[in-house]
């Protein structure tokens, strides 16, 4: 174990941080349980108010403040399929779609920690090879699986 | 493109679905954007009340709020570091440190959409290969990306 920093010892912000990092930006648009859970939605398919609702159990207020942001943001594409009566529907765009990974990987951490005995409730097949797939995260140079205490960091261009 | 449903089609809920999923499960742990930033800082080390409430700006009730519920959750483990005066720190678990690919995973979605043209405020490193390193999430059966396209689900034991 690390020796314990005196109680009186500063704590500084590690100078060389940005001051805004991505997670936090992402934070800003995504980081709420109810948007989270209309992108799960999404995801599995669902494109109607009525559907978000009904499947979330939410207040209609609560779906339609959600959307709102998640069009604004470009997450969610606001699409009219009946002109009489008006009615839209909600898709994912290239940018929603890209929210998968981050998605995928919070259900396989749900799925070691909280599914308890049971194991998880659903599972996921890789369409491309046909089999039951435990999604996981590796370095795009060496192919070998990341885990938290193999990464350092550095300021970046937009630092 | 899909021809519309009509207006007044029901969409019900795909009855192969589980009712709660471990997306929703880890989301009523980590689903709030200020718990979600105390994690970041523990990924970059920080231990200290002070540090996470310096560093995120925020009032100390929230931090106070939300570290009780990371250490209820088994996700943060609460250490007395000095005895006089009495004092703690804040270390991930097993279960805490675990969360790190989702984590990482939102940031590569924030650099990829939310950096604009400055470029990702940081880097990552991976240190097993000393590359720079763009984490993604692969497929554990045939190592190949996964993208949403390319997932089907069906419903697991935990159903």
């Amino acid at each position: 174990m690390q020796a314990p920093k005196s109680p009186t010892e500063e704590t500084p912000v590690d100078a060389r941080r940005p001051r805004v990092d991505s997670v936090e930006r992402a934070l800003a648009q995504v980081g709420d349980a109810w948007t989270f859970l209309i992108l799960r939605e999404a995801f599995f398919g669902e494109r109607r108010f009525d559907a978000f609702q009904k499947n979330l159990g939410a207040a209609p207020t609560i779906i339609t403040d959600r959307l709102k942001k998640l069009v604004a943001y470009g997450i969610l594409e606001r699409r009219a399929y009946s002109e009489r009566p008006p009615r839209f529907e909600y898709r994912l765009t290239d940018k929603g779609m890209d929210l998968y990974p981050a998605i995928v990987m919070m259900m396989q951490w749900g799925n070691r920690w909280l599914a308890g005995g049971a194991g998880p409730p659903l599972e996921l097949v890789h369409r491309t090879c046909g089999s039951r797939s435990e999604p996981k995260v590796v370095c795009d140079a060496c192919g070998g699986e990341v885990a938290a205490r193999d990464m350092d960091w550095r300021p970046g261009p937009g630092a």
